[in-house]
Formats: C-alpha cells, sequence, structure tokens
C-alpha cells in the first residue's frame, strides 16, 4: 500500500483564477485509482509474457501497455493545478477511461484462466468509474 | 534530429483482425510531431523556470508538464499495433491535441518574450495539427 | 491510499532461468517506495509552482521532476520479471537513490516553509532506504 | 525524422552555479540517441508481440520495455538544467547505458531473423556510446 500525497496549501491570490479550491476537491478522488491501475497494468504485461499461452495473449499485453502509460499519465495531470485547463482534464479522463474500458474488457476475457489477469479487470473496472465519476463532477 | 522507427514486419495471420494495414498507415505520421512536441515542452518548462520572470511562467510550465506527459503517451501508443483499439487511439489523440492547444495558445502569449515558448508554441501547433489530421484519417 | 500488486503467477519452466525466485522476493520490497515518491515529487513540484516564493524553488522543482520520473522508471522496471538483468535492476536503483538523496536534500532545506517540501523529503529518503536496502540484498 | 531542442537562453545570475555552460554543451549530444532509442524500443517490443515465435521473445521484450522506459526519463534529465545534479546525471546515464548493453545484446541475438531486432539493436548499441561519451565527457 502506498500513500498518495496532494498538498492543500494556502494558495496565492495570484493563481486564485486558476484552481478554484472547489475544484481542486473535485478532482482529487480518481488519482488513486490511476496509480494502482497503471501499476496493475505493468504487472500483468509482465505476468502474460511469463505464461506458456503468451501467443494468445498478445493483444492483452498491449491494452494493458497503453493502459498503463495512459493511467499514468492521467495520475500526473490529477497530481497537478493546472486549473483552467478543465477542457485537458476531460480529454485525459476520457482517454483514460476509454484505455481502461479496453484493458478491463480484454483481460475480462482471460480472468478465469489468469488470476492477474482477473486483478487487472477490477482494477480498470475501478479507475474507469473513478475518471467517469471525476468527469461527472466537473459537469 | 532523431530517427523514428515504426517496423513494417510480416504481420502473422491471427493478428490480420487486429491491425489492418490500411489503419496503420494512417496512424503512422502524427508520431514525429508528439516525440518532437513531448522533448520541446519538457525542455520549454525547464527554461521557463530559469527565467527571472519565472513567477509569471507558472501556468506555462504547468501546461508544458501536462503536455509533455500526454505527447509521450500519444507517442508510445502511435507506436504500438493495439488494432482494434480505434476507440482508445481516438481519445488519445483528442486529449493530446487538447494538450497541445493548451500549451500553445499559453506559450504563443509569451513569445515575443521567450523564444523558447516561441520555439514550443511551433511545435504544440504542428503536433496539435498532426492528432486532427489522425483524427481525421481514422473517420 | 493504493494497491501494489505483484503477481505470484506459477511459472514456466522456460522461465526459471531468468527470474529466481529468491530474487524476486528481494526486488519487490521497494516498489510501493517508488511509486509513492514519484506521486509525491509530481505533486511536490506543482506546490512549489503555486508558491509565492517560487523563485527560490526552481532547482527545488527540477529535482522533484528529475526524481518523478527516476523513480517512475524505477517502479516499471521493478514491476517487471526481467530476469537475469540483475546489473540493468541494480543500476536502476543506484540511480533512483541517487536521485531520491539529491531531491531530499533540496526539500528538506524549504521543509520549515513549506509543508510539501517536508512531506517530499521524507517520500525521498523512505525511497532512498528501500532502494539502497534492495540494493543490499542483491548482493 | 524529429527535431530535438535544447534552449540555449540567456541564465540570470542566480542560476550560474547550477549549471555551467561547460558541462551544458557536454551534457547535450545524448539527448537525440535517447529519445530514438526509447521510440525504437517501444516498437519493437510491440513488433515482437506480433511474431508467431512470440514465445521464444518475451525476454527480448521485457528488456525493451526496461530500455524504453531508461531510455525517455534519460532524455527527459538531458532536457533540463538540473544543474550541480552531476551525481544524478551521471547515475542515470550508467543506468541508460546498462539498459542499452542488455537490450542490445538480447536483440542482436534475433537480428538475423527479425529485421526489427536489429533495427533495434543497432539504435541501442548508438545509445549506450552516446551515454558512455557524455559520462567520459562529465568526467
Amino acid at each position: 500500500m502506498v500513500q498518495v500525497n496532494r498538498f492543500e496549501w494556502s494558495r496565492p491570490a495570484r493563481e486564485a483564477r486558476h484552481s478554484p479550491r472547489r475544484r481542486l476537491q473535485g478532482v482529487r478522488p480518481g488519482l488513486p485509482a490511476c496509480i494502482e491501475c497503471a501499476q496493475t497494468c505493468t504487472a500483468c504485461a509482465d505476468a502474460c509474457l511469463g505464461e506458456d499461452s503468451v501467443a494468445d495473449l498478445t493483444h492483452c499485453i498491449r491494452t494493458d501497455l497503453d493502459c498503463a502509460d495512459l493511467c499514468e499519465t492521467t495520475g500526473r495531470v490529477l497530481s497537478r493545478q493546472t486549473g483552467n485547463n478543465a477542457e485537458v482534464t476531460r480529454a485525459v479522463l476520457e482517454a483514460c477511461a476509454a484505455a481502461c474500458k479496453s484493458c478491463g474488457d480484454e483481460c475480462a476475457q482471460h480472468s478465469s484462466h489468469h488470476e492477474h489477469c482477473k486483478i487487472c479487470a477490477d482494477a480498470c473496472q475501478r479507475c474507469e468509474q473513478a475518471c467517469r465519476d471525476l468527469l461527472t463532477s466537473l459537469g
């Protein structure tokens, strides 16, 4: 278990325009789900590479790698107070949700054979939901 | 100048479903623009940190960092043959275009004072256009 | 709090040469520290950008950004079973420890003024120690 | 072909201590090799996943993924003027060189069968050499 930090620092007046506190509080919840999903997808891709049936898992590995990259980048964006970039935040969350949906669906197909795919499918579903919740809260 | 490789390997039949050659050829052109923009945004953020007026450039630095992350991830996704994930590819390209638009607009405001912002604004505009062209070609 | 997954899958015989279980068990502990430190450094860099005294924190921001990148990459390498690359693993852990030392020392200088730097200095120290423990266990 | 930018901006006096111009000029040359190698390794991993003999290429894919991550992070560090972190820069370059050596050796074993491995082995060798040259120039 790792801790996720998002600092509640006192904001100088010149930044008030860019990052209203209300929006921050809305953005924050998705971060742990992104970080967990990024790491889980990286490890699932590697676990797939260790399977005898790796030739049947190549699409799964690719969706894992795409999803890991998207989740990591989304976690970075959510860790920043880029403020009035609501459009960028929304687009990143949409992309992350799409990657999680794709990877979660693919891993779910292998869940009965591979425990790591089951764990990864669950992480993807949580992260997709977290992204969609954030999108709703951003309005 | 660096070279961008996307291998034209002979595709086994089992992959034909996932990655029609037509789509590949459509996806490929955006890759160099993403890689260039990622590196330029990383360097522009650092150059902004070296300016005496860094306090006026904090929003620029944040958009640079977001854009660098998005462009790098998009470059990775475009380097893969994830195939039938057209929805993911589209969402990633939309997010990358949004980040490039935001960063390009911000850097353009500082172009007359800082050469690195001018160079970065140009790279962002090229990358945004490349993403939009790819989106059009994906239909 | 996020969960870190490293799958204990049954290893096919053909992989036994590459990834002895003993080594795996030694490598595993550092992963949560790397992921936590990566996210904390990303957030600390952003918090520094929000301070009125940002001009005095530019070196801190740069060490944050370097450390975030190193920790993220180290977390990815540790999430893989690259096996007989003990030399690569060792070199990555050395680089991560150096980045954590540099960033931790820098953040410690600002700890009395900025809570985020104090939190980050602590995360860097934990991650540096985790990397050094892993290096010792790898022999 | 993509362009690599490292801005030669006028440095404020307060930064002179951190980043002597002499060191910058020494660091710069390795950047294009890192960016090229990162992208080539990402694409080679994907190309390996497209091969019928993917089960024989799993170690190659893992070294590709590790090397891509290391080269990308090294490229980011070299794009920054973190200045007096000579120890960090050195450790990162050592790690990158180790990853390039490992991946280059592995890809070279498959060069006669797979053109992408041949291209990737060459990129790894160039990047390893660039890192070692930089290490020499840093003293």
